[in-house]
């Protein structure tokens, strides 16, 4: 029987996890670039971090972790005989897999908080689990790509946020809409429809305008229990329609009586202003629709969108107000974003934007002619190594045209033959397997020659 | 009550993380180097594959992972009432979390034998988990750095294990001792002795020659039943000296009926002539006392130790001849090494060798005087960091004092003051940190300053 693994997981061949490292390497650069220190987390946390903190339906998403050793022992008779699940679970499971990167951050800033530094600016990127029902797109194991700061009230942080959203897509190459939008300014349009304490269903509502048109979304606010007055006056602000500055300009009006409406207003005017001042290379739309599903979020919000492939948000974020509050240290802004590394990996495939120096693996080959070539040949791979080029030299002395086929399906360049006749002139045989081209050099032409293509990393 | 992570995990913070990657990318370069391509394989496994691969204390060691939904489905009353851990641990976990590298390597392999070619040269640098009982230096979430070649059993593949070994350690500046044996030959040994089916007691009693001296090794042989005719005959062995060429000629007599023996001679002879001709940097010591745990190793092993620290072995590595077996494709050779990430964080800590450009985080800091200078600040670190230099702006326009401190404590080389004047002017203040000298320099000139710094990465 063949071996498997576990459904919702994957294996990365060579190609894949090279270029998944290109994905994560340009953002860890530009993070980087931006004064973002990396840290790592456990992938094991105690359960006790991560239950109550993803809602109900996230408890049950959890990955739990059987203790070791003896795990009935506090586990009565009674106890086992009512099936009781979730209450075993919690008996029988101290430990948990990781669900995201953002508990663990606020957990680890708590923890840590003597050590910090405010405002704490840190990245990680790390793999997270979720007991989800596996589906195309949607894995049990994966990749988060978070920035966050924390300590700083400042519009400055967003500024920066976007400016990195806008530097990774550019550095990818792909074309993007930043969408911007703020929760005050949600909040103002609940409390000016009457209906503040809706604000969740509005948002919701409003999210799905793409997906299901207004008539659809006003049937969604009709169920949530609004009136048809207030879906009346909610009929301008989801219809808003124009430049960045017509459409605040609008809901300046719109939102005159409200106080929170007009900070997030002047906030999102603020942030544009400065993205704009730097000429980003991407659009940034301020986009009343856009509501992003977390609770957590209290300011500004920001979503990417792909405007060459059709496919969900590639990156997320916005600021929450009180994320440590729920370990203890409440008071603490904080904002961050998050890259869909397994979108972006979609995004790039589908445009043929991987860049072929990043995902090349082995440059150059010797064949292996026998004992006595090969030890020559050895002694040219240290020379091609020290010059950075990534080198093979084939370890069996088997027929040429196995040795060639290995080199064609492992999409090796540049092939070296180095037999008697090259032995005794002191020469390589270089290939170029694309051209199919061989000239006879020295071992310093044909690293030049190689360091010269320019798909050579 | 403060929040904590589970006995035997570990936050990495900023400066750790850094010192981390600079071990993971210098030994995922040289890989690369030697023609190595990176692969990964999930954390979760399932349990049939991890299970019984590890010997029964291995068994226990794996962290299992519960069931999601009502894992008691397939739970009778009885099995309940029985209440055999073992039993119903397999019951209610499907899944576990890898324990090391090298047996996902193996499924890997035979899952994907379609799509690979062999020889297959693959490294992998991921975390692996173990309920051990957490002590120093030993952690239950730890990662592991292995690069292994199957499908090849030319012994070329271990001359380059070694040489990766020696740039690897020279690239980290600690000098080290390669020792290096060989399965056959301590199974000639065993032969020689009359207690061929005794080969793992005495390669692990001579493993502890260097921990509990002579004496105690022979009565561990006594113990493990081996006449005292045996144990008289296996002295010079045990007390074999001299260079590596004289130990190998020596044993060559010693093993002269032993045709697995002079087989493993030929083999360390091989590898040591190859890899002496190379000029390593690093000692390469052929080590009789070399045996190593692990039961899989058929022909040559490693051990690397460091000279200047007093520590355990910190890489490893051998041959071994049917790891794909155990899933149902037999015949394939393979071998490999790991670097143990965790010791040589310790050694290179201990040494002082850890390169402050690698470690660097954030090289500038603009403080923040308010909104009119900030919008400055900003546009000119868009020129920095376009130009490579990390940078950040402090986002909130407080106390100089506070912004200092800050920069204090991240350890920040240079911080830029752009006040009023500096605005006019169209400079701004360059304050090394370090020596505490402050310039008025063009944003160009600062550029250039920072740039040249030899701790600018």
């Amino acid at each position: 029987m063949k071996p498997s693994i576990p459904k919702g997981t994957r294996d990365f061949g060579a190609a894949e996890t090279a270029k998944r490292n290109y994905i994560f390497n340009t953002i860890r650069e530009v993070y980087a670039l931006y004064g973002f220190a990396q840290i790592e987390t456990p992938a094991l946390e105690n359960l006790s971090t991560l239950m109550g903190k993803y809602g109900e339906e996230g408890d049950k998403l959890l990955f739990k972790v059987l203790n070791s050793g003896d795990f009935l022992s506090k586990v009565s008779a009674e106890e086992l005989s009512e099936r009781n699940t979730l209450h075993l679970a919690a008996k029988v499971c101290e430990k948990g897999l990781r669900y995201d990167l953002t508990v663990p951050f606020a957990r680890y800033v708590v923890q840590h908080r003597e050590e910090l530094q405010m405002p704490f600016r840190r990245y990680q990127i790390q793999p997270v689990w979720r007991a989800d029902r596996p589906q195309k797109g949607r894995y049990r194991e994966f990749y988060q790509c978070d920035a966050d700061i924390v300590g700083s009230n400042s519009l400055l942080n967003e500024v920066e946020l976007v400016q990195i959203i806008d530097e990774v897509f550019s550095r990818f190459g792909i074309r993007v809409s930043i969408k911007i939008n703020n929760r005050k300014i949600l909040a103002g349009i609940a409390e000016m429809v009457g209906a503040a304490d809706r604000l969740t269903d509005i948002t919701v509502a409003i999210d799905k305008l793409d997906k299901i048109g207004l008539h659809a979304v006003c049937d969604e606010l009709r169920a949530a229990g609004l009136t048809e007055d207030a879906i009346s006056r909610l009929q301008p602000v989801i219809n808003l329609s124009g430049t960045n500055a017509e459409k605040l300009a609008t809901m300046r009006q719109v939102l005159a009586d409200s106080e929170a409406g007009l900070l997030g207003i002047g906030e999102v005017e603020a942030v544009l202003r400065h993205v704009e001042a730097a000429a980003p290379r991407n659009a940034i739309d301020f986009d009343l629709t856009l509501a992003r599903g977390l609770n957590y979020y209290t300011g500004c919000i920001f979503e990417v969108k792909a405007l060459d492939v059709q496919i969900g948000s590639i990156t997320g974020g916005g600021r929450y107000d009180n994320l440590t509050g729920i370990f203890g240290l409440p008071g603490l802004s904080g904002v961050g974003i998050s890259f869909g590394a397994d979108r972006i990996y979609d995004v790039l495939t589908q445009l043929d934007l991987f860049p072929q120096a990043a995902v090349q693996g082995t440059r150059l080959l010797f064949l292996n002619f026998g004992e006595r070539e090969a030890t020559a040949c050895l002694a040219m791979a240290r020379q091609t190594r020290a010059a950075g080029i990534a080198t093979e030299v084939y370890p069996d002395s088997v027929k040429m045209k196995k040795q060639m086929s290995y080199a064609n399906a492992q999409g090796i360049p540049y092939v070296a033959l180095v037999g008697e006749q090259e032995l005794a002139e002191g020469r390589i045989a270089l290939k170029d397997m694309q051209s199919g081209e061989q000239q006879s050099l020295t071992i310093e032409e044909a690293i030049s020659a190689i360091k010269n293509d320019k798909d050579t990393p």
